[in-house]
């Protein structure tokens, strides 16, 4: 993959008005957009995704959006589509398109994606894991444009991790590289984790872990007004946090000591120009990033340490749908 | 880097016939070879590393070894020596020639040092560290051989690691990448590091931790021989262990969860097709390991887990020469 754009000069090419249809398919959602060369999203749809065990209505669901996409956008006036591009939350074979293990859409494990798509649509159809695309995402449009080598974490219902070096992908030799959530941060004696272990970053930094988090320090705050709010969610915490909650300081402190504790080991382990930390709980930026910052100071080593940015991610939801039009472009 | 050998066919060609003086700059000794391009290792010599403050005193040491590898190879009829290829204990920039920071040769620190080789012995010279090149040499003759993607861990005095994926060193922006020995598997309440951390991988790994540990845990273990033996060494608690004892069993016990630790996080994040442990501590093999695949079986993911094969290093102290050579011949 290579990251820079020739064709950016050339606006009026033929290749320009080329589209790329990206989806990308989350536990709840799936959103799917006709997305050009530039990186320039044209129309975009967004639905629940179908609970089913059958794998073939979530291609429909797909097809279908992708259907409304491609009519809307050739109403629009514009172009040609190149490929279906399908980001999805899990373990993805990505030279055969199959998806190995998506624990949150699981009709779809060990089932041939892309050439279902294919068929239906008949375009070329590629897939990625959805962490991947959003670093991809970043890179090309977001927060890591012109890097060459980042780290993208994403804190949302888990925490997902993209590895870029050199401008290139590293998927691992499965295709499961990256799981970044799943580093031990505290595992003597830390939370369990649903992927069997303990202390995994997940369990510390994902939205899950800030509502966990509070209702357990929630005892030792009894005047806190997270007692008496509806629905606990990462985001009430973040807000009664800049209120100046102190339960919500303290949640958002120990969710930043544990994620400095990961980014200081990603630093010594990779030496990267950029860490890209995007998903919902990141909106908590200010309340926990100087913890982790301290962190970082106390435990990586000082040359990669000054090196490595650690910056907000930009490209909000789009990530994943922009690094999936990017890899079905490159 | 390619690790294929595009020449071993032609035994007889003159690029055949070119050597590298190979140099292993340790905190304690400074080993030299010359090798061929397919990996014999023909001259060796090996003496103290000079303790001084002064760089040139280091230059000297290695010039007098090259010199020394040099005529006993060009008595043996064969040869041009192509390039010196040295390893030092720290972060290098490897572009530049220059060692940034090498804690047990302090005197190194900013020097040019591939410069000042170079305009003594009038070859080419290249730089790499240790670690580094301990994996590409594994990878080209040792344990690694035919694969693409392997982490290699050396457990010496300390804990270096090398990251080979796709067949390519990554050596992180500032050459720093690869510090595998000081990812936290302890970070909270865990042993200090010489690095300024805690409960990095390098205080449960390293032969500094066996003794270390077999010094704290030996009030437990009244009747262990181990309080009696001479010099408390990383040897002696293994040699201990192979006997049965139960204080070296505890400390290998110990020694290999954190290890395991360590590596679920490292199959994780990189789902290599090979995680390769060497150095003097790799002895202890039989008593850490099925602590160690314990650990991973917990906490690694199960596709990673299943891929991941871990051996151990065969190319023993001959690793960064080797790896030095290797890197000079491509």
């Amino acid at each position: 993959m290579n990251m820079t754009e020739p064709d950016e000069q050339k606006a009026e090419s033929n290749s320009d008005r080329e589209l790329v249809i990206a989806a990308d398919l989350g536990g709840t959602n799936l959103r799917a957009a006709t997305i050009d060369r530039q990186g320039r999203i044209h129309e975009r749809t967004k639905q629940r995704t179908p609970k089913t065990d059958k794998a073939n209505e979530i291609v429909g669901a797909i097809v279908a959006a992708a259907r409304e996409c491609e009519s809307r956008s050739l109403g629009e006036g514009g172009g040609r589509i190149r490929a279906v591009s399908v980001v999805v939350p899990g373990t993805v074979q990505v030279e055969g398109g199959v998806v190995m293990k998506a624990p949150n859409v699981p009709s779809l494990d060990g089932f041939r994606l892309a050439a279902a798509l294919q068929s239906e649509l008949q375009w070329p159809a590629v897939l990625e894991n959805d962490a991947n695309a959003a670093a991809v995402g970043e890179m090309w449009k977001g927060a890591g444009q012109g890097r060459g080598s980042i780290i993208c974490l994403t804190l949302g219902t888990g925490v997902g991790g993209g590895i870029i070096l050199d401008g290139k992908l590293w998927r691992g030799v499965d295709g499961s590289a990256g799981e970044l959530g799943h580093m031990g941060v505290e595992p003597f004696g830390g939370v369990a984790c649903t992927c069997g272990s303990r202390g995994c970053l997940e369990v510390y930094a994902s939205a899950t872990a800030i509502v966990r988090m509070t209702r357990e320090a929630r005892p030792r705050y009894p005047n806190s007004p997270l007692h008496t709010s509806e629905e606990l969610t990462a985001k009430s915490v973040f807000e009664s946090g800049l209120a100046g909650d102190e339960l919500a300081l303290e949640v958002f402190r120990r969710m930043g000591i544990h994620l400095g504790v990961g980014l200081a080991s990603l630093i010594n382990i990779f030496n990267p120009e950029m860490i890209v930390i995007g998903g919902g709980v990141a909106d908590g930026w200010d309340l926990f990033i100087p913890h982790a910052r301290e962190q970082i100071t106390e435990r990586a080593f000082p040359i990669p340490a000054r090196r490595a940015e650690i910056v907000r991610a930009k490209c909000g939801d789009d990530a994943g749908l922009l690094g999936a039009a990017h890899i079905a472009f490159t």
